[in-house]
């Protein structure tokens, strides 16, 4: 990238809107995903609608591209920048700009903290669901961005279930409005839904209204251990069975639990093959009652140890283990490699079973945890980039899982997105034929492959004006 | 369109599959949708994926269009033919294939009538809730195809909400396959909710995999009456601000229910300004306490005649009213324009008072009645398609509704579609740079526009190898 354009940018956003010493590439050449890094020509924080459409429309002319990115927590790549790129930074479009009390939605900048949100709107009596792991730190429009999910998601689904309208500069410049406070619209394709989950590869989000909904008037935490992994799964089986729908049934597996209790020292035993957590919300005795068919059905497949919260500071002390997981598992290597895949509910004790023998195999250190509920795991490796053959076989055992997955009927993905982590399996699970119409769906909305090129798919260098472009091919190093 | 395109189509179907007598023409001229008919070429039953396939290569090849239709219910004239087109018919497409207690899913063939599939899985505890006016003829093919609503919108959601995959012929020919039994699955872009409410434009649905829920284990019925209207509105925003989430809040104005008293005779009163029909649903005491906090709520609005009903023959009498709605209206002149405009619900009340000043000002004869609950009305319009003056008159009013609608943050339809009746209202609601996102990946996906064009919006003439159809034209007449 030529002085003369890094110059032009300097211009559109102002001299200290503008980042491009050695020390701040190597700030925004990563994110939350290991083993993928990339630095950028420079890096822009953009103060407005206008200055996004003057640098996406200079990208097109010079044919650079654009890595829109908030707080840079994802865990597929999908904010690593590419060669000849630069980083849009949105962090400081942090501001909620409307509560509605009256229509229960919130109109908000995509550089608020998914967290901050959540506490707002919870002292107006008022909740907004979607919790990812990283909620105090991460953005809304990285939440939009990847179709973030969490622990609420068994009941309560995941961003896309919350996202009313968003406004967005489009690849091409134009701002693009779509949806609004209407609960049902059908006018015209559902352009709103489908930008949810497009990794910043067809706009970039300037304000998204999202839909709140009343707070659950109370909550029942449970935990219990299980000797063997079997019992575990059954019970999960049980309580879908029984047609109650917890707001979250969470899984961890007794590496992931030592890891824990190494780090936190909450008592977890020493003995356990998993522990479930679950959390049953709502109104009147209803709760009360799931509670107690939950823990009659824990019982009978064996559960030990079953520890019950009605207060909410109880519940924060069960859910810690769970909350802890991710940063426990980190403690032990240098590199740690969560991934996110899910299976249909009923596979869930195939998969757990599969993702030990990967470990077992492939003689790798692996915690496994996740989304019990909705059948969506992170199994995790605990490895040291630095080893060139424990990194083979990390990508190995990997590999097995996610085709493990894909024959049961699963997802390379649940909940963290394609990116760049992923897009080599996203022929097996999506199609040809999907992939192919993805594409064209990339190519004619952003014609020259500037914002984000290279995620979810690679466009192959197209032959009509503009000359091929080494962007799309991204490199791990 | 030559004998010999008719008769490729006759061997691909074979004789029976194929009709194109003037009688057979003239049935598969229209839909729900008045003042929109045309007549097809000929009407083929395609029997299995490959034949959909060949009829769709053979209209690339030969430049016709191809119009995919279930029942022909749509609101929208979204299955209406255009010129120099056949109708492919789905409705043999009936089979559910499967229903699957583990993981809460049904694969169904797009054929399957909505009730009857209600009536099968209610039969195993489980609920399909999306229930469009239509349940007991439509098919879920066109559920899909236009996203269609229903009563219980509310608090269960509309049909996008329950889509799960898809497996659907492209316009160019392909099977694709997208979605499946995974609760969460963000791999790649969001095809499986981008191709609901897609209006047959994109593919023709061969399979469609369904979310059920636990069958809901009681539910309380109330019905209201006011002497003013805006008493009924406030009693709406009231429930809505206590955080209960009603299944149902329907809204019945004077006309209508004057219609609905004529034909079936159930005893409304004459008196009343509006009716509401409520419905509470759920486990526990707290449905008692749900029906309870709401009679007070319409007691405090002078509500009068409030009845409740717990038993499942008692809340289907209350029903009745609004169940038959539609039919009533339509029996008082011979063409019935069922609208279907939609805000946020906190401006209901005044969407509502629009409405009747929009009958006023163009001295037309309207019902008004709908889903309260979610902002959704269908102002319905009772004329005369003979009568010139009087159909020009009714196309004022709409158009009045359409802009008073948009102003409030509305839509120009929540259920019902764009189709043919609606596509000149679309820039104004999905604005320019929408339209154009929406018709660029039409034009991606269907380069030579054969799949139900001119519906939504109408694609110029393009300039690249083929030559311009008169198909994109499409007329009323």
């Amino acid at each position: 990238m030529n002085s003369e354009v890094l110059h032009k940018l300097q211009t559109i956003v102002g001299n200290k809107n503008f980042l491009n010493s050695e020390e701040d590439k190597i700030c925004y050449s990563y994110d939350g995903t290991p083993l993928f890094y990339k630095q950028p020509e420079a890096i822009v924080f953009p103060q407005d609608e206008e200055q996004i459409s003057q640098i996406l429309t200079l990208a097109n002319q010079e044919k650079f591209a654009v890595i829109p990115r908030g707080a840079g927590t994802g865990l597929s790549g999908g904010s690593v920048p590419v060669d000849n790129s630069i980083v849009m930074v949105m962090t400081k479009w942090d501001k909620v700009l409307e509560i509605d009390k009256a229509n229960l939605t919130a109109w908000v900048q995509p550089g608020v903290v998914t967290g901050a949100l959540q506490a707002l709107v919870e002292k107006e009596g008022l909740f907004y669901p979607p919790d990812p792991g990283s909620l105090n730190v991460c953005t809304i429009g990285g939440n939009v961005a990847e179709n973030a999910g969490g622990l609420r998601g068994l009941k309560y689904g995941v961003t896309k279930n919350y996202v009313l309208g968003v406004e967005m500069i489009l690849p091409t410049g134009e701002l693009l409005r779509t949806g609004g406070k209407n609960l049902k619209d059908v006018a015209g394709y559902n352009l709103r839904d489908f930008v949810v989950g497009s990794e910043g590869t067809l706009g970039v989000f300037t304000k998204i209204l999202l839909k709140l909904i009343p707070k659950p008037q109370q909550s029942i935490t449970l935990t219990a251990y299980f000797k063997n992994l079997s019992d575990s799964g059954n019970s999960v089986a049980d309580i879908i069975a029984s047609h109650i729908t917890p707001s979250m049934i969470e899984f961890l597996d007794s590496t992931t639990m030592q890891c824990v209790e190494d780090y936190t020292k909450i008592g977890l035993p020493g003995n356990a093959e998993a522990m479930l957590l679950i959390e049953v919300d709502g109104r009147g005795s209803a709760v009360q009652d799931d509670a107690e068919t939950i823990e009659n059905i824990l019982r009978k497949h064996n559960a030990f140890g079953v520890a019950k919260a009605t207060t909410e500071q109880d519940a924060l002390r069960l859910k810690g283990a769970r909350r802890s997981a991710f940063s426990a598992l980190a403690r032990k290597k240098p590199t740690t490699i969560l991934e996110d895949v899910t299976v249909p509910r009923s596979e869930l004790p195939v998969m757990i079973e599969k993702i030990s023998q990967a470990a077992k195999k492939f003689d790798m250190y692996f915690g496994n945890f996740g989304h019990a509920g909705d059948g969506n795991l992170h199994p995790t490796c605990l490895t040291d980039e630095r080893d060139n053959a424990g990194i083979a076989n990390a990508h190995r055992a990997f590999d097995y899982i996610f085709n493990e997955a894909i024959i049961l009927g699963g997802t390379i993905t649940g909940e963290h997105g394609t990116g760049l982590a992923k897009k080599q399996f996203l022929e097996s699970v999506a199609g040809i034929p999907g992939v192919e119409f993805m594409k064209k769906i990339k190519v004619s909305i952003d014609p020259n492959n500037v914002l984000n090129p290279g995620k979810i798919f690679s466009i192959s260098p197209r032959c009509e004006g503009s000359l091929p472009r080494s962007v799309q091919h991204d490199h791990k190093h």
